[in-house]
């Protein structure tokens, strides 16, 4: 009876374990798990932090240990993978809580070890606010609201705003500190000032163009001198693939600093997997590798490796950087590339920027949405998108995935057959609005010939 | 100078003035239109007889005659087209106000004559309640709410449910009456029953598998014997293209009974177009004429026409009859083929009918999203889907309406990069975890080989 190994058990870890369980029974598999509790959702922490009462703690947990276990998996919970030895086939591991050592031997190997926080670059003062992140469901104590109500998040990516969000929401006064002149600084200026609005309008403190000197007994001190009272620091600037375990095993690490993986997961070294947050994917536009730590990428990944590792011969068909974020009910999404992205793959973007109603304009409801619609001259087929807005963000972007997905162009966008009702959308959805922007229209005799 | 003519000016005909004007700033167009209104959103009508505070009456015209004369369109109207003569290049008029006959000569002319009720196949009382019917906005005065407020709607498609929601939350008794055993009865059998559950949660009668025989001086009787008081009938049973202009022209009339047309609109005679509910269209998964009498089909249709009344030589790429309604909130929407049609067309159809979170389940918000959807089993491509529910359903519809305007395989579905948060979306939203169940899955030995 073979027997799988997986090295992590939150999104990918998780999900290839129950993928491989499904399809093969007959396996014997193995989840080693840092923490206590495994198979939840690192996107909800955020939510749970704001709303611990409506989102309890363990409603973020898809399946317990012991769930898992009633289903034939083995999980090793509060045990450390300490090192792969690949000729003898097995994991050294270390019981966490006795400080135990032992072996994990396996015939196929999953390594599902996910991102870590970067250091904060800066000098932390042990008598000052306590530096914390927010990316383990274990990190979540740490992390409540301080009772004199002052935080300072540094770093204004998804994490950043979101946990900033769930501060304001809990009545913290909240500094939000970038080191970029704008928030989303990759997408397209109105995006990410959009956001930093939003932001604003609730009461948080935005300071771009900035990075934090150290910190001090009373907060946050800024390489521009001012000094931000703060009772507690969020460090969401940043973070980087655990490839350690893979590195220090001679298995191959990508250009992007994730694990190398081929569309099966499969890293350098036979019978060893990756995927999740530890590893690269393939960006279906450009063809070239990219590091896209998703939680959803995660669940396709883990399901596309745990198929294989159960004999299956599963591809994982690649990314387009799709995403979507809330601030204070204010969606921002992208998918594929922007402009400047495009460009640089070889392309030759054209783009045009709409403002148009969500629903029928009449309708109560309605909020304008700003799209940023990018496509390639050439070949008219749509690139990349990046919208923001009150009402059907997620739709616009989804559309524009799935078009781009399938390699549509402009000029099928703008005659897409969709879903249609007063209440829902206008007579031509966003997408095809700016679509039909971007079709050539050659210019036509005025005798009408 | 080239004259264009359109006849009728509410989607498709407004639609394609704008077009053309805006196309080739030479051409001089003239559109003729019976009633006062025009380039108005026929679709609204229901949504101002609910709510004609918020959404009054003018917040429906998308432009005035005024407007469009401004950006140089005449608009003649209060005028019908009596008669056309090809031969003349003619258009015999009457004006309604004075009575007189007039004559607009064309070099291009487009029929945008729309559709109209079907009259009622039964007795109407003279001395009974009005029967009326909700297609134009000139029809609204006459379907205001009765004092006494009991109102039977006879039709149970999207123009009923829409009408007894807008009676009922005006605080009227409604009875529905519909034909066929089942609201909605070409979709799963699911779909119907959720929209009938919910229009009778809000205290509106279904009467299914029923006929109106007569109407009597107190309201509506039944085939059955059945005596519903009413001081209004709305009749929303059926509706027919508007074609006789067309046929006494000796123009073409499709399978379908509405005006057949080509891929740039073309009628059967030279220099002559149709769009918009009077013509037909093709259905880009079965290749065949189909009549979809939508709006946003009539929109696209008149975009085509006017680009090609202007010179352009622009093609309708067809449609897949997507449709969404709300009732109540509660929505229901459809793309492509059903199980059945499908069948019927030549592709061996497989189905499936989930029911998942609309949100990453541990979200406030998150709602049980329903999806019946259908795929090719020897090509794997999407067929088909229908949905209901009370959040994501138009975005559910609009991500499987782009996969099968695109072509793309259950496998695409399972796999594509779409816009995940839990305040959004799952990490794999409804149409991949029905995609994922129709993917084939070889049985994998148990050794794991």
């Amino acid at each position: 009876m073979a027997r799988i190994v997986i090295i992590g058990g939150v999104a990918a870890g998780a999900k290839a374990a129950m993928t491989a369980r499904r399809r093969n029974p007959g396996l014997e598999i193995v989840v080693i798990q840092e923490d206590a509790e495994l198979a939840y959702s690192a996107c909800g922490i955020p939510y749970h932090l704001a709303q611990p009462e409506t989102i309890p703690r363990a409603r973020l947990i898809a399946r317990t240990a012991d769930e898992l276990a009633r289903e034939g998996i083995v999980v090793r919970a509060r045990v450390r993978a300490e090192a792969i030895e690949l000729g003898a086939r097995a994991v050294f591991v270390r019981d966490l809580e006795h400080g135990r050592t032992g072996v994990e031997p396996f015939d196929r190997l999953l390594l599902a070890t996910g991102a870590a926080p970067i250091a904060p670059p800066y000098w932390i003062d042990a008598a000052g606010p306590p530096v914390v992140t927010l990316r383990r469901l274990a990190d979540i104590d740490r992390c409540r609201p301080p009772d004199t109500g002052s935080v300072v998040v540094v770093g204004g990516g998804p994490i950043g705003v979101e946990a900033a969000e769930a501060y304001r929401s809990l009545g913290c006064r909240v500094t939000l500190v970038e080191r970029l002149p704008r928030l989303f600084a990759s997408l397209p200026d109105s995006i990410g000032d959009a956001v930093q609005a939003e932001l604003e309008r609730h009461g948080i403190r935005i300071i771009t163009d900035s990075s934090v000197a150290r910190t001090v007994r009373t907060g946050v001190e800024l390489e521009s001198g001012e000094t931000i009272p703060a009772s507690l620091v969020l460090q969401a600037a940043g973070i980087r693939p655990r490839t350690e375990l893979a590195e220090a095993a001679g298995i191959r690490i990508g250009t992007t600093g994730a694990i190398a993986v081929d569309r099966r997961q499969r890293t350098s070294a036979v019978g060893v997997y990756a995927a999740g947050d530890c590893a690269e994917s393939r960006h279906r536009l450009t063809d070239r590798p990219v590091w896209l730590p998703l939680g959803d990428v995660a669940n396709r990944q883990g399901r596309v490796a745990g198929e294989n590792l159960a004999g299956g011969d599963a591809e994982f068909p690649g990314v387009l950087g799709t995403m979507i974020v809330s601030v204070f009910g204010l969606a921002m999404a992208r998918t594929g590339l922007t402009a400047i992205e495009a460009d640089r793959a070889g392309f030759e973007p054209i783009g045009v920027e709409v403002t148009a109603p969500s629903r029928a304009r009449y309708m109560p409801g309605a909020e304008p949405i700003r799209l940023c619609l990018v496509a390639d001259r050439p070949s008219r087929r749509v690139l990349g998108a990046a919208a923001v807005g009150r009402d059907g963000i997620g739709r616009t972007i989804d559309i524009l995935a799935t078009a781009i997905w399938a390699g549509l162009t402009v000029d099928d966008v703008a005659e897409l057959d969709l879903a249609y009702a007063p209440p829902y959308s206008p007579v031509f959805a966003v997408p095809q609005v700016a679509a039909e922007l971007l079709r050539p229209k050659p210019r036509l005799a005025p005798s009408g010939g």
